[in-house]
């Protein structure tokens, strides 16, 4: 009891000091992650990133005051000071849990909906893996992944989506603990939602459990152990109340700004805590078992693992080996669309990678994106392909998830979905892992789908978000090139943008070129009047567009740009020898294309939406065929 | 039933003439839309866009081929030579339904999702106007709005969004036919999705209703009838055949592409029809009614309105004049945020404008936008806040379905979740609306919540749509001009940017130097040796280098550039007398800032995310105070 109100007060204690972050939920939620990590979670502490540990994503992360005082607590390398500096400029406790920045905090949250979504990626990992590696009296890889969420997680759609395929799925190592306090930022939950929870999540194929009083450890800890006996994902309903036991009980105001200097003042009293941060022995000692269990629990593993070895020694390699990603390779005359292409290589990385698995929001037939050995689900839990259905935020979220757990994984749909999509997308690059989304139809050549279907602002969009790196090949082995690099991607998450009609292979095109970023795919035969800078299906209609203007007297160059993020980073000799400062440069994309602006003054792309007629009609009109760019091109020489 | 006959066969017709477009959900949702509009549908095609006209919204766009059949059959100014046309360039039928493009259409579709949601908006705006104008005997605003749907729409984050708050707020003239025919697109829905959809709509507080034969037109009937009868929204599942009557009746694939000529010959036998184009006049004389029921109601329409000019003059003046958006005055040493600043220019419009309303998504304390008159709900009809709950992307799609209802209409949430509400924001662009979309929090400036809810690509990622006005004021005057220059806007969606915190108001700014994009905010005292471009708080830092610049012996002129959507479609005089070619620029903007390339090689921006730390911490370490930008701007000028 005592270390339950250190937490309370060290989590609040933390706002106090940086008088910013959200007491509410500290509060009200504290017993629950109390129960949850004395009794129940499996973590190491001295060893944070274990294999098999259990998870626990903070899907509320406003809530992260309380996070960093239980991790302290717990034993995790999070210091007093660390607490000290909640919220501040360089610290170890920014305002929302960030992975890879905090140890034991296992997911980047705060936009709501996304670690709730993420923990059914860590739980649909779990159960791949174990399918795999798990053998008798070796289960490798048995973690559970708890999530916290409230209200506000489960009116987002995002959640809607992740809940109902995680139910779908039949996960059963899943269990959501839904702090039910009745009060969102706005007010009561009854002004903006009036939902039957326990019936609406028990449709979507989950068990349901209720506890009447949150504060009510032992409620808690039933509620846990009997989560645990299901085949299905579990929801726990806990009811709280927001801001206990401060003036604000109960009331939204409590949610988001530092109590009163009374509130916390008779706070501290009723805890019989003076100093937050001077934290009691008692207090550690009542918690050490949570450090005592986590110990206990790896050093069973260290020794299951060596037996693993001797027993399982290609699966033990498989499990402990980098494997070399396949660089797939195309013949010279290949003339077929990327996604194509793509779909190849995702079959043959399918069959030299086993931890890799994805698939596509119910557009497979059209992405060719599917993963290898059936459809997943825990009944068929060797599947790699995953059916995420029309879910395509649900999925970019489950891919971080999935990325997380170690494994690689793959979402696809077609680009113009990508804007489903974004939320998660930005938070794989923020989380800096490499999570890999694969977008086809990506452009107004998609045809007769029209402007509904036909992406022209979301290249701009995509590229715009900081450590996201946006590969769009311009034939097969550029294609092939690009899901290497995603591969071997540890740190950014990539992009992958395809096209859905055909395109011919170039012979100028490898890996190492693609690295680059940018490179001279098809060069001047002379002296060079003009480069002509383009990604995708415009490099082959740029390559048009030179032999048109080499007949009218212009020397032009063709680079191939697959990815800025890569070009960016070369070196200033590398980026001049492609594009020259002296010659002018004339860049090509059929998409706002404003951020080529950076690299010319000469931009040819659209500011309008696209239209419903033949993709070749549709690249014609709009002037992205070899003979339209070639006149284009002249026109803008001549304004120089 | 020669009728029914005949819709079939001219909506599959076209996709074969087009060798493109989706039969399935032709065959199989023809009944339901067949009884629709012959039984219950109030239109009148003669006057597409009256007023109190029930609502169609195809959510499930791909069967765009049923729709413009139907509206072809019904009378509606679609001939047989557009179907003919079907997503041909230039055609008046597209691939996916359009709004103002094709009359009978009430909102564009195809992103899965956005039609229901539309639906519900639509219905939001009935129960509002209703509310004002409806009176006893005069039952101006009436009508219902009808979606159909399918399973890729239910599986949408964003339909459940929308329907939860559907449910919530009690509307009850909104029916959604599902049509159920257990495929989706890559394969059986089962394989995507074992929700238990009755219990869990009716969790959600819509009233469910099951037709089990959906080539049954008399129980589609009946159940239309009973839907009209509830105090809530109404879903009724509906059994169909995917592909009903061809040899791929039931499977995937006859989701997406044209049928064999086999299949396409039998069906046509079946139905007794040599040339689908060769409408029978029998098929018109059956769906005459539509017409005939159509006229009457239109007619008494009219009658009615003309009574109730006599009776309530004063409603009937505000109902058909346009009234004048205000635009509020700010004191010249006004020191507030723009938030704030924008939350008192709503309250003006609100008691000025009575058919404007909005809200956000449970972020009303921080964004300060609110509707006026408390929270809506059919309970409470007049309320004119919209209490969203934590529904971004519903939000961002009903207040386009109010739109298209003829209301303005807001939602609000921090920029960071625009990425949540984003293909509704597109869908507004592309259907050439008046949607209004106000984001606040708006950069790295937010502070100590941290990078999760920083700002930093979302302003590149919003100006890059087409036909989106993005208006991000540097002050409380530009904010008034912006709120005015938004709802006058009837062709294009504007999105507001506002600041978390205090700007300073400045006596250049006013409602005509907004209009024009960019203008002279703070000119140079003498010779002009640099420009300083930027937008929002980053002006107010500008000016306050340009001091420092002067001291230094630079003499700088700072530009306001608070929309560039206005500012590109300025005179090439007026640009350059704001922005001279032969003076060096440099931008500023504490974002992505791409999209400033366009007018500048100089770009100060951010390419990381942001950090948590105190809101004057991130600026002042991310080079964006007054002396940080002095400095840069120095080195930049070096550069040159």
């Amino acid at each position: 009891m005592k270390s339950l109100h250190a937490l309370k007060a060290l989590g609040v204690a933390q706002i106090q000091q940086a008088n910013s972050g959200h007491p509410g939920i500290v509060l009200g939620a504290a017993p629950m992650v109390h129960t949850l990590y004395s009794k129940h979670l499996r973590v190491y502490p001295n060893e944070p990133t274990w294999t098999n540990r259990d998870r626990f994503v903070l899907s509320a992360g406003h809530g992260s005051a309380l996070l960093y005082a239980m991790l302290h607590l717990a034993g995790f390398q999070v210091s007093i000071d660390d607490l000290k500096q909640f919220r501040q400029w360089g610290s170890k406790t920014p305002g929302h849990p960030e992975y890879g920045h905090t140890p034991g905090v296992e997911a980047t949250t705060g936009p709501l909906g996304q670690g709730i979504s993420m923990a059914v990626g860590m739980e649909i990992a779990r159960v791949s893996m174990a399918a795999r590696y798990n053998k008798p009296q070796f289960p490798l890889f048995d973690y559970y992944t708890y999530a916290l969420c409230g209200d506000g997680d489960l009116q987002e759609g995002v959640t809607q989506e992740a809940m109902s395929l995680a139910g779908h799925l039949q996960l059963d190592h899943l269990i959501v603990m839904f702090d039910s306090n009745d009060i969102q930022l706005d007010g009561p939950v009854l002004a903006a939602n009036s939902e039957n929870i326990k019936a609406k999540v028990e449709a979507m194929n989950w068990a349901y459990l209720y506890v009447a009083d949150g504060q009510d450890a032992s409620a808690v800890d039933a509620a846990l152990v009997k989560a645990k006996t299901f085949d299905q994902p579990v929801f726990i309903e806990i009811k709280t109340v927001i801001g206990e036991g401060t003036s604000g009980a109960g009331d939204a105001e409590v949610h988001g700004a530092p109590l009163s200097t009374d509130d916390y003042q008779s706070l501290l009293v009723s805890f019989d805590i003076s100093d937050p941060f001077d934290v009691s022995s008692d207090v550690y000692k009542e918690l050490g078992s949570i450090m005592t269990r986590g110990k206990k629990a790896y050093e069973d593993y260290v020794s299951l693992f060596v037996s693993y070895k001797d027993n399982y020694p290609e699966l033990y390699k498989e499990l402990t080996s980098q494997l070399t990603t396949p660089m797939v390779s195309f013949e010279a005359l290949t003339h077929e669309a990327t996604r194509i292409s793509s779909g190849k290589v995702i079959a043959d990385i399918s069959s030299k990678i086993p931890y890799f698995m994805g698939g596509s929001a119910d557009l497979t037939k059209s992405t060719k994106a599917k993963g290898a050995d059936g459809d997943f689900h825990r009944t068929n839990p060797t599947g790699r392909n995953i059916n995420f259905g029309v879910r395509e935020h649900a999925m970019a979220a489950i891919v971080n998830g999935i990325t997380l757990s170690g494994m690689k994984a793959f979402g696809s749909g077609f680009l113009i979905f990508s804007d489903y999509c974004k939320p998660s997308m930005r938070l794989a690059a923020l989380m800096r892992i490499g999570s890999i989304f694969v977008f086809t139809h990506d452009s107004i050549a998609v045809g007769e789908d029209g402007p509904t279907h036909q992406p022209v602002e979301q290249l701009s969009g995509l590229r715009a978000i900081p450590n996201m790196n946006v590969i769009r090949p311009a034939n097969a082995t550029e294609t092939a090139a690009a899901w290497k690099l995603a591969l071997d991607s540890d740190t950014n998450p990539t992009t992958i943008v395809l096209t859905r009609q055909n395109l011919m292979n170039h012979s100028a095109s490898n890996y190492h070129q693609v690295k680059k970023g940018a490179y001279i795919i098809s060069p001047e035969k002379d002296q060079v009047d003009v480069v002509l800078l383009a990604s995708g299906s415009e490099v082959n209609a740029c390559i048009e567009a030179q032999q048109l203007l080499f007949e009218q007297g212009v020397d032009a160059r063709v680079v191939s740009m697959p990815s800025m993020f890569y070009f960016d980073s070369q070196s200033t000799d590398y980026k001049t020898s492609v594009l020259p400062v002296d010659t002018p440069v004339v860049a090509v994309e059929m998409a706002s294309a404003g951020e080529y602006y950076k690299y010319t003054n000469h931009v040819i792309g659209i500011n309008t939406f696209g239209a419903s007629a033949p993709g070749n009609t549709n690249i014609k009109n709009y002037g992205f065929d070899g003979a339209g760019l070639a006149s284009t091109i002249q026109e803008n020489l001549k304004k120089q």
